[in-house]
């Protein structure tokens, strides 16, 4: 069965779209840990990081770079932290978080948005692409 | 000031090293979140990680990928996970964290070890490499 993000790479469930490429696709997580948290991800889909194979992996880490730079630019917001975890979805992802103090890191401190929120920061965002 | 970092590197502090080449080093984390967390640092001393030079970012990734492919093999785990955060040394540094549960991942939960375990497990993770 197609995970939750090829689903949402297909169009088929609606995102905050904020990047695309032909490997790779980047959206804003919506329970995010700070605004313009932004998850980057493979097309191809596989569970875990260190089982793409070395030019995927390579090319999701070159493509995350571009959108972290992006965000830096949008975001204010101490730097880009980033993390993967990926006990939850089984479909690689890149967490990029505006970090100002640690616990925007935890996982467990979230904020809300309202809908136009999300709109505005992915299109400041895309400016910056 | 030479970072706490840098003063690893040149071994003017001693660490469990895991894996060095020309421009990256890898050692054990000494307050680790579990049991072979391991920090990946580029020799050039630079705060944040999306200030690297692209190359230096490239390559960071890429020495990052094989000490986790090592840590995968040398300890058992669900995954290795990746963190960059940086709020506190202010030297880009990557966190390998073997992954069970989300709480590996929060940095509120640390583990103790005997030297002997750091030993042992940094020893496994370099017969991997």
């Amino acid at each position: 069965m197609a995970s939750i993000f090829t689903k949402i790479i297909k169009g088929e469930i609606p995102c905050y779209k904020v990047a695309e490429d032909d490997n790779y696709f980047a959206f804003l997580d919506i329970n995010p840990n700070a605004k313009g948290h932004t998850l980057c991800v493979p097309k191809k889909e596989v569970d875990k990081l260190f089982d793409l194979d070395e030019e995927t992996y390579n090319g999701l880490m070159a493509f995350s770079r571009k959108v972290a730079l992006a965000i830096e630019k949008a975001v204010p917001c101490n730097r880009v932290g980033v993390a993967v975890v990926g006990l939850e979805v089984p479909h690689v992802h890149v967490h990029l978080i505006p970090l100002n103090v640690m616990k925007d890191m935890t996982f467990q401190h979230k904020i809300s948005m309202a809908e136009e929120e999300f709109e505005t920061v992915a299109r400041k965002i895309r400016e910056q692409l």
